[in-house]
This record gives structure tokens, sequence and C-alpha cells, in this order.
């Protein structure tokens, strides 16, 4: 890539929507809604009763726009939110915020998974078949960054022989998804079609917005915002 | 029923849970989910994109503490939540209240119907054809009340010609579902198993709670909370 090239992206555009995707994923894992709909399918009416989520922990990896648009959300409602992210920086909503590199001391404490990352070098194969081993059977997954981030073959397994309560996938490496794929009937997984965080008829709009403040600070040679990081790739 | 007995409910004991259950539901239906969830039956990936919920409107029949639970969690994302109760009595998450005899006025505004009444004589078939087709064909239902509060075959109909985007019910008159009910399948309906309230092993003890601080307050003579109003049924 030319290195006299200055890239700026859109981050921030999707946060609003993809903070209330996250609320209404994280609340559906608690209320058992991927059983409870794997459960009409096959007609059957099972009353899985849950509590409200005060006091349940959520492991959230990453805390760009999206992901923290989530905490911002759910942490009002007593969830204890542990952030994952590069530097361990502070993240509005989280208790605590830890390196990526430490993921595997909070992996067994978490009653839901959220992912929220790109992918990069790091984040490729993060969530693998040793560490979807780490998490309690009862854990709650939910993706919203890329497929390459966790083993998702492994994932629909554990899914089969109840080693994970449930999972809710909005990405998926070749989109749409195929009819052939196996996905589609996993029990206890609901995909959704990549719709965690594009605004509806919005999208443009508010990209345009970041990119008009940025075209104005980079004419008036000031340092702009949402500044792509060649080497991390984001 | 005896006329000096005098009843008291647990009423308020399900709130928490109910209000979480509310929020997560009008979320699933302003992001299309019963749409979503009957496409990934079919194996269909479908891009349904949707807007935060801001600026929404929402019915709420019913402003117990059920009802109004929701309001409380769901005002605060910006959705404008006009209530339905007996006396028109002020909510608090509610934009305004109006009595149940002026529902007319209300029901084409809604992009979500949200029911959380009892059965009585005045709520029974309140939710008619008539006032089916009063919505929206882009307007979602939920319904944590009682079945006999709106005609499910209508609803049905309706759901099958999308006239109505999609529906969450929550009770049914014969509990569990028959595995030979035709709702089971009906596109961009949600069967969950009458599990919006219930707080899975605290209701027992936050019911205790009601009841036993009731107790105190009749054996010294006061007012108690929670009484039934034999009139009412409720």
């Amino acid at each position: 890539m030319n290195d006299d090239l200055v890239l700026t992206n859109s981050s921030g555009a999707h946060a609003k929507k993809a903070g209330e995707f996250g609320l209404m994923s994280i609340l559906m894992l608690q209320n058992h809604m991927t059983k409870i709909i794997t459960n009409q399918k096959n007609k059957k009416f099972v009353s899985l009763f849950s509590n409200p989520i005060a006091g349940k922990t959520i492991v959230l990896v990453g805390t760009g726009s999206l992901g923290s648009s989530m905490a911002k959300l759910v942490s009002p409602l007593g969830a204890n939110i542990i952030g994952v992210n590069r530097k361990g920086k502070s993240v509005e909503g989280c208790s605590k915020v830890i390196t990526i590199d430490k993921i595997d001391t909070v992996l067994s404490d978490a009653d839901f998974l959220y992912l929220a990352v790109p992918e990069t070098p790091e984040t490729k194969n993060l969530i693998s078949k040793e560490r979807l081993n780490m998490l309690k059977p009862t854990c709650g997954i939910v993706n919203i960054g890329r497929q390459s981030v966790m083993d998702y073959d492994e994932l629909a397994e554990k899914l089969k022989r109840s080693e994970i309560a449930g999972a809710i996938l909005d990405v998926f490496s070749h989109e749409p998804l195929n009819k052939n794929s196996t996905l589609w009937d996993i029990p206890n997984l609901v995909i959704t079609p990549h719709v965690s965080s594009d605004d509806d008829g919005n999208y443009v709009e508010l990209t345009l917005d970041i990119f008009i403040k940025n075209l104005k600070l980079f004419i008036e040679n000031k340092d702009l915002s949402n500044q792509v990081d060649k080497k991390l790739g984001y």
C-alpha cells in the first residue's frame, strides 16, 4: 500500500445500532432463546426459566465502537463486563479490561462471550478449539466480528453435544451463507444475516458525516479522526 | 367468594425479569428477528437491516408491574411508549397514557403492540379481528398476558399474509401447547413457553417477601399492599 496515502474508516457510524443488537443478543442468550427457538422447530413446549441478568459475567473481546456500544447498554442492567483489548485501556461499562494475551485467565468465568474484533493476524483463530473448551457448558456466544476469529466447526460440535448453551452468529466467511451449509440446522444456534451493525438507510449519511469532518480537518492540516493504522490493519 | 376474606397477590415479584424479557422481545421485533428466525428455518440468508429503536412507537396495553417494567427499560432507548390502562393514570416511561376505551385512537400509530393484561371481562377479545386490522403491516406484537386477550387465529392468518410483521407469544389457553397446534409453524411467529416473567428459583422467595410484609401489616391492622379487587378480578 502506498505509504503516503492516509486512510480513514467510518468507525462509529454503526455504534448505536450495534449496541442495541448486542443488548438484544445477550438478553436472548440469558433468556434461553436459542434453545427455545430450537424447541419451537421441534414443536416442543419446555419451560426454560431464567433470572434477570444482574451478576452475570460477559467477556467482551474487542472494545472498539461496536463492542463498547454493547457494554454501555448492558452494564446498567447489572451485568459484570470484562473487556479484552490490545492495550488493556479502560472502557465505559466494563468493570475491568485485560490485554488480549491474558484472555485465557477469564474465559472460564464467562457466562457470555461477545466477539467484536476485526480479522487481523492477532485475532485469527483467537477462539480456537482449546479456548472453546475453557468455556462453561452454560456459556452463550455472540460473534459480530469475523468468522475467522472462532473455530465454527468446533463450536457446532460443542453445540450438538450441549457443551455450549447457545450461540448467535452474525458473520460468515462466505456470505450469503450457502444453502448446503450444515450450520443452518445446528441446535441452539441462531444465524443472523450480517445485520448487527448496519443502520438501515442511515449508513451512507453517517459515513459521509465522518468523512466530511475529516476532509475539513485534512484541508486545515489538522490530525484526522478514524485514521487506519496500516500495520495493525484497521 | 367469601366476602370477608382478604385476598392479596404477588404482583411485583416478576417485575425485574419481565422487564428484561420485554426489552428483549421489543428489540427482537425491531431487529426483524422473527423474520430472520423463519428465514433460518428455510435456509435463507436475507439481509434485513433495521434502525435503532429511537422514535418508534410502542402501544403498551396493561401498565401493571409487568408492563411498566418493560416501559422503564425501553424508554431510555428513545422509544415513544403510549400506555393504555383502566384509569389513564400516568406511568414511568410512558409519554402519555390513555384509558382502555380509547384504544382505537392509537392502534394505527403502533410500531409495536405490547400486551400485558390479565384476563378479565374487560380484556377478553380486546385485540379482536377488527382491531388487528387497524395495525400497520409493519407492526410487531408481543403478548405476555393471556391468549384470550387477542384473536390468535386471525393473528396467524395475518402473519401468513404478511399483514403483521412479526409476533412473540408467551401465553396460550392450553399449556403446554399441543404438538398438533398449527401455531408452531406460522411464519414470523416466535413461541416462548410462558417464561416472560418467572424468575428462575427466586419466585418463591420474592413471593414470600411480599406475603410476610403483608402478614405483618395485617397483624398490625394496617392497609395491605397487593390487595385483590374482587370486582375487577385481579
